[in-house]
C-alpha cells in the first residue's frame, strides 16, 4: 500500500478525514456524504473522492460513505489498526503535558518509556510512567522494539537524541524541538514547532 | 502579496526554510545556495528555487543566497517584520508548557492574554502572564486588537472557545484541542493535533 505513488499531501490528509468522521460518529450520524464531509472539512468533496479514490471504492454510487466503515478502512491504510508503543524523550513542562495526554491511548498509541537527563527528573513518576536515565535510551527502545519516539527535549538537544532514538531503532519521530533534524531518508518526521504555526497563519493576516 | 495565487503548500514551507535558515545564521553561515540549503532540508535545490521565485530574485546566480538578507525578505513575506500579540486560551498542562515556551518571544509573538475558566487557575501568576477570567475574553481581546489566539481547552470546548475568539476579533487560531473547527472562511487555523501527525508517520512505517 507504501508503493504506488500515492502523494504524500494525500497521505497527509487523511489522519485530518478521520478525525472529523470521528467527530461525525460521536454526534451520532452512521451514513455521510462527500458533501457533508466535504463541508465540515472546508474542501471540495471531490477532493474527497480523488483522495480516497486512491485507495479503493468505499460507499455505493449516490448513497454516502457508511462512517465507521470508513474510519476503519482509513485506520488500516494508515497502520494504526494495532496499538503503537511510544517513547518521549525529555520530561520538562510539554513532557510532562503530553505525558498526562489521554488523546494518546485513545487512538492507539501507548506511551511506555520516558526519559530525561535531569537528576531531579530521573526516578519520578509521571502519570503512569516512572522517567528513566537517558543513559539507558537506546537498550530499552531495543528491549521494547519501539518504532516512535517524541522528542521534546530542548533544540540545542534535539539533533543527538534524534539520532540516538534512530539508533534505537526508531522510525518515526514526533519533533516538538523547533530545529529541522537531519537524519536518514528512511526517518520520517513531523515537526510541531508551534512558531512555523503561527508563521503559516501570519501571511494571511492584514498588513 | 497575498493574491498572487501562490499555492498555500509553498507559504507552507516558507517558514521552514526561515527555520533553517536561521539555525544556519547561527552556525556562521552568511552565504547558503540552494544546494547546501536544500540538502539541509532533504528536498530539491530546484523547488527552493521554484518556491522562492514566486516572491522575486534572491540572490544572482551562481553566487548563493546572502543569509540574512534571505531571512529578512521571508519574515517580510510572511509577515513577522514586527510582533504580533497572542492570546492563550486554557491553561491547563499544555497552557503552562507553552506560557514558559521562549521560543514565541524569540519569534516575534508575544503572550499577552491568558484566560482559563477554572476557579483555581484564575488569578494565579504563569510565567509573566496572570491567567484571566475566560468572562472577559472578548472584551480584553478586543481593548488590545489581538488577532491570533492559542486553543489549549479540552476538546469539548474547542469549538465555542474558537468561536468566541472569532467574536473577539482573532483572525488566526492555533488550534492544539483535537477537533476539526467550523469557523467563517476568513479565519486561518492550524492544527497543532500530535495524533494526527503521528498517523501521518504510521503509514510509513512497517505493517
Amino acid at each position: 500500500m507504501n508503493n504506488r505513488n500515492i502523494p504524500k499531501i494525500v497521505i497527509d490528509r487523511l489522519p485530518w478525514y478521520l478525525q472529523t468522521l470521528n467527530q461525525m460518529a460521536r454526534e451520532g450520524l452512521s451514513i455521510v456524504s462527500s458533501l457533508v464531509l466535504a463541508e465540515r472539512l472546508d474542501i471540495t468533496p471531490a477532493q474527497i473522492r480523488k483522495d480516497l479514490s486512491y485507495f479503493g471504492e468505499f460507499g455505493k454510487q449516490g448513497s454516502g460513505y457508511p462512517v465507521f466503515h470508513l474510519m476503519d478502512e482509513l485506520q488500516t491504510i494508515l497502520n494504526i489498526n494495532h496499538i503503537w508503543q511510544v517513547a518521549i524523550v525529555g520530561v520538562g513542562g510539554l513532557g510532562h503535558a503530553l505525558l498526562n495526554y489521554h488523546g494518546f491511548a485513545r487512538h492507539g498509541f501507548e506511551t511506555v518509556l520516558a526519559f530525561d537527563n535531569h537528576p531531579n527528573v530521573i526516578g519520578k513518576q509521571v502519570a503512569h510512567l516512572v522517567v528513566q536515565d537517558i543513559t539507558h535510551l537506546e537498550d530499552q527502545l531495543r528491549k521494547k522494539a519501539i518504532k516512535i519516539g517524541i522528542l521534546t527535549v530542548p533544540a540545542r538537544q534535539a539533533q543527538i537524541m534524534a539520532e540516538r532514538l534512530v539508533s534505537g531503532g526508531v522510525l518515526a519521530i514526533l519533533n516538538y524541538a523547533p530545529i529541522t533534524l537531519h537524519l536518514p531518508p528512511d526517518i520520517q518526521v513531523q515537526s510541531m514547532d508551534p512558531v512555523q504555526s503561527l508563521q503559516r497563519m501570519t501571511y494571511f493576516l492584514p498588513r
